[in-house]
């Protein structure tokens, strides 16, 4: 609720356009639509420059087709994460320029393409099984308007692999890096870089692992002063992160 | 076991209607109904207003039905939770107006509809996910005898969806919240209504939410006084708990 | 924020008292008292019936002694929780009527002595170990207006004990146990009553008791329906939560 | 090994039975059979009066099958627990008596009935979940030459259905005592008799049950001192230890 | 609550000694002293041969030097663990032949010698660093009127340690085998011998021992059937149930 | 190591000042001193725009100002982290302009106070309880070259509080927000702006908190899109990564 | 990177064949073949005798194929595990001569069958259930040059088991011991050999084993002190560190 | 035991110097001197190279003097671990030529002095502050006969130091990886180096570094193949498996 929509109320207010009650209704009940089984939340891309992404698992596939139905009007471009292929058949029903993207099982809808970036952000994956939340978080850079660059599988076993692309790594204004295991790929990119990185574990990895426990700990602990992270898994929480890290202070304001 | 029904056999038992051994037996083997695999609970319904729920978890499909089977000889209303259609569909041959909950996976007999509060319970989801085990506590507060008001996804990161229904959950007599992630719903409704909150975690979510632990301790650990918890994914519990809480005082005596 | 209170500058502002940007600033600039290392919540009595509970730890003497001093202006019972005599001396050079009790390790101003309850309070510990967190419970109940019954050392080991005080576990409106080790006690009281129980874990015990969590855990996963649980060592909460169990509807609208 | 076994070997070799390097060999190669995969032990009878249990999981079927040949030659009774009825049938394709136990999940080879025990062992269940596990207790002490008294579904919330069965409990000489969720029986039934207590927590519960553990913490921490505990669902165990408890002298040297 | 009690309560009422009200209290009130932080329990000692022990933790010295002196009026043998010297001078200032054994950290009261065992209980530890619980095991042992071999430091990494004691530990009619760090040692023990071995964790250990968690662990899975388990350091609960084990049938009845 | 630098020595090698071991041995042996006990790396603050943080645990304090003497000799701005007065006290004899924050429990050295953010750096607190953390956070910002906005005690038991901070929220470049207990407040924050927030656990709290783990996983599990997380009580860390979200780009470049 | 690599570049450099730019480029893109979803390691066989293994799990099938066909035209001996039988399939269609090993879940080609090792690597398994993962330890070690003694089913219960292979234990240069359960076996086999002993816990076991934690801890807790610790299940690892262990110097050069 | 010992014990059996049951006793009764509190091992020298070290915690210092003197009897190399200066100065009491190492917290007695290594053994510390536990690894290396490189401060946020000692770490036959925080680094020099890396995490850091269980986790699951890991701060032990790897031939045999 932004101060500039409260005075217009109240200026209607006072050349009684409504009366007290409806006044105060109007000033509580903020800016969303309420279907039932959600509160589509239109207000959101007002205040963070992107509109609500929706976290498929506990929705049924109706309930999901219904809410980016509701998003679609409002806002162009839209993603739904941790999905399936059959509720994407559902969504192209209603919404047939969504596309599927198999690796990272996101839906994702993207009308706009302007460019809302400083600079690039750089998307990084320790191994090859980390490539699918590598790529949740890369398109989810793209749809806010970034460009990308993707550095697959260089983790530290071999650390002349990152090593290699660090002229690449010291370009972007934000790196993210997704790794699971030991999940110590970040502290090093951390270490050539002057920028932030977000760092992501996954749940790549068996035993003491413990679904990416480890990687997660192992972040939360580097002895990188400019790593901060986000829940294990969440490329899209990584990409949305970055994705305001990079954007333009026009865009901002 | 209460003092009355002791002092009634003693009675009979001075008047020579039992021997002394028989006398003894009686007043240790108290009221339940041995069927083998189950002791059926039938003093449970004096001592808190409602029979005993059925977990279906780990019991066959005929147990269940068995238990049903003698329960609903002696109590009208009755809930099975954690259970599937299948069993709802041999419940329903020997009870034909037990009802199926496709949401909460729960099977409720009703007969009785006595409103037995002093307000109304409102039940509170942070998110569209969580609706399934907020419905169970709604469905549970209902065949107590309870008015219910849902209010769906209102969590905390678009604040204004809850304030905008302030004053409904300011009208309610016991107010419980179900949110999974960070479970940080109920501290914010705790700040915001003078009645006490059942705070329910929900497993919804992924990686670091470890199955509902991170809702879990984030509501034992909650900043407003007036919160207590139940085990993750309970609607059941705080449904059962809140009844009480709104119990009116002729209904508790 | 209530809606009278809106309504209310709402009209002030129409009769030209204040300009549109002070209307829009004192709307939001809700009821509390800036001192620096604090925002003194004067609200909350208002929306909970009792003051805001000063949790000691992490806060200095002097703030501690700070806080207390602006909230006895307004408020005429004040609990500082998880503080030491030290801090309580301080306390009492500018609050002279302040009680310090020993066990509990709390400071307590009660001015008012209202009764506010239906009925009792009970508040069951398992062991005599437990007994500073049941003291924390019941000062809190007895300075919130209520009547309290303590029950001490009545332990599931030796299950005769609590069943010689189920007559007066079934008079209470609501029951509190406080429990470390197992944790069962909460179980057993719930199934001898009909009414609300809060159970408390301790962090008495050693070894696998892992600081109260065995008996959390316990609680949580209570076989009795009628339980709710707060965090380990937690009786102020529970005396909180209890109280608003108990309070007359007359003083909770 | 047993000295008297040495002895004899011993006595052999000065005799000139075996040279030098031979003596050294049998006495360091005792007794056990191998079979490539597995190295079946023979003298496990002799040291506890019961022959080598299978453990199913992660053997393949014709490994079980070729382990139970071998143990059937030397062993009257025998059992496989975890198991599945292929299994079963595999087994009885080879062994006619054996016998399948659906809820136990358990195989049994039982020609031997001699009774080796001082007095009964009681067997409880707080639930009608729990009878699996406590199932396969009873069917390992049976098996073990013991009587067993089954106690079902008798867990604290109704206190009432175990003081009930105190009569029976304490003429055992040895309780079994199978909880989920809270594992709080144990601790009820431990200050009931003044015989050992095997406790077995089970992984019936949900939330932060977490698999058994809240139930084995319980039983860990017990305020009831005659309590000792096995693994989560090993009735197994339980059984066994229960067994050599109330085993008779004259059986035991 | 004894039947033959209960018996003997009703035909005094028969009598007309008591009216039926003093009758039903008497019945439910059963055998304790309350002494206002504590219910002392005289009962325990009918029911399982020994009076309740008093843990030490987070009772007052003088609540401890008061519960002993109830319990040294009726019970001739009273053990108080987890306490210190200080506590030690204040008990023998009221009980004048208490004994302080320093390394278990146990005030020890025994008048009574009878010995009630039916052979010689082994208390066995791995390391020196274990000898404190595993002495407070075998002093309550003794306290409860058994014999006790003591084996100190025979730790699996030198197996030949404990093989040389084999005939020692195969005499016993039950083996306490304490131990900290992996905590194997009952394994081997237990593969040894054919009566039950009650295991205690220690918390000897560092880094990833967890406070004792990886010996409890690897005590809960041992391989040997005959393994059960108490918490972590609480020889006091091995020696109970030993003594428990290796009581006489006549001491039972 | 950037390209420019190899570059030079090759040419340097190449017009023959060194021999090809040599031109080998200094492009690896890059750019940091050693001094026994310590690799003072002065390349950092050529990647990243800050020196080398030191980090007091561990450390002795003479290495601690052995530290200090050589950073200070090639940077304005040093930071010791977890540290205390004595050590201060030694630091201050070699630096005499190092100033103590006793709140913080960290040293700073500022010599260089160019501003070099994009916008301000807003730092909250739930609690009074919270604010060293958050203090170690606004005073890492500002050595950085920042305008760092404080907001102490909003906490989300009272959302008025945070409401009406709103309007500085929105205005900043970047939020950090520091929380114990349940951790709820960046949610709610990150609900309210539309920048990155950079959350910090604190270990306040008690019982179920577990050192902070509470806030933690409620900060990894945010339904808030724009939180990043770091270590638990690491103020440090924020306020580094919130420095360089602020910085301009031609700071960066 | 090794240094006459470098050297020879420079050389080259010197010489004129490449310009600067060029020469720094080449010094720092080293080896390895980059196809997109990986980067394709031809260096590590160089620095340690033995190409990239393929660790199976979040790769598709086709990537497993491409990633073989790369190694295999550089490398003679290449393993894949964790992955399944039609993945073997597709392998095979591209590389004849691969081997399916059903047991350890592996695929191995080995085309090169110099031994390498000073002496024997002996493969111990506690359980017949651990043996998939000690045969992944051994077909490992074969495929690096060694001579492998398998132990299978010697686990702590039966000490004479292990006892009775005391020889060949005592012959190998070093023993790679695989438990589930308690772990227990690395200790006593620790204790019995003066050489380094690799163990790996496994995830064999129920209830408390935690999926190999239990082990695990026991393992890292090991009171031997000639033993180290890979993953949960890592019988690969243990390969490979025991080859490395095992080469021959000469080799190692 | 080996063959040979028992293979002589016969032969004076045959030779009739001792009768059968002496024999029998002989073979069991194996190498280690009983002390009461300890069975101090003497044969563990012959069977690894080295006497048992004494772990100091949870012994009087008179018992470690009381075992050190026992041991200082048959073995030149002693060490005391996890010890303080007060024991260390009742040691040196009795062994003159005792050394005290106050960054390990470490007692020697180191009188011989031989070289039994193959090659060097590198020991590596991420941080200033892992340097205690990294010097009792150097320590215990050098007790064992083998020549120590100390590459101390050289973690993986500033890889170009750990880059530059590459050359010194490719020469060792053996590294040893000390490390807290996030355990990188020896994944980081499993990259770098063809030989086995022993790796130990420390309890350095707070917050989520849980007292070293994030670095435990991060080696465990460390991506270099070459890597195994012993217990958080358990510097003796790496070094004892380090001095075994790097073992010349003909001392193993």
């Amino acid at each position: 609720m932004d101060l500039s929509q409260i005075e217009k109320l109240l200026r209607a207010y006072q050349r009684g356009e409504f009366d007290t009650t409806e006044a105060a209704r109007q000033i509580r009940n903020l800016h969303y639509e309420d279907i039932g089984y959600a509160r589509v939340d239109h207000s959101r891309s007002t205040r963070q420059g992107f509109p609500e992404v929706v976290f498929g698992p506990g929705k049924t596939r109706s309930q999901i087709v219904g809410i980016v139905e509701r998003l679609v009007q409002k806002s162009p471009n839209i993603i739904v994460t941790h999905t399936d292929e059959g509720t994407f058949g559902e969504v192209r029903n209603v919404v047939t320029d969504a596309e599927w993207h198999e690796s990272a099982r996101l839906i994702r809808i993207q009308r706009d393409h302007t460019e809302r970036g400083v600079g690039a952000i750089a998307v990084v994956s320790a191994g090859t099984s980390d490539i699918p939340v590598a790529e949740e978080a890369a398109l989810t850079a793209e749809a806010m308007g970034n460009r990308v660059e993707r550095v697959w599988d260089v983790g530290v076993a071999g650390i002349h692999r990152v090593l290699a692309e660090r002229e690449l790594l010291q370009r972007a204004r934000v790196v993210i890096v997704v790794a699971g295991m030991e999940g110590a790929l970040p502290s090093v990119v951390g270490g050539l870089v002057g920028v932030p990185v977000v760092a992501v574990p996954t749940s790549i990895g068996y035993g003491a692992s413990f679904g990416g426990v480890a990687a997660l700990l192992g972040m939360l602990n580097s002895c990188a002063s400019n790593v901060s992270v986000v829940n294990i898994d969440n490329g899209f929480g990584a990409g949305f992160v970055a994705s305001l890290i990079n954007r333009r202070s026009e865009v901002l304001d």
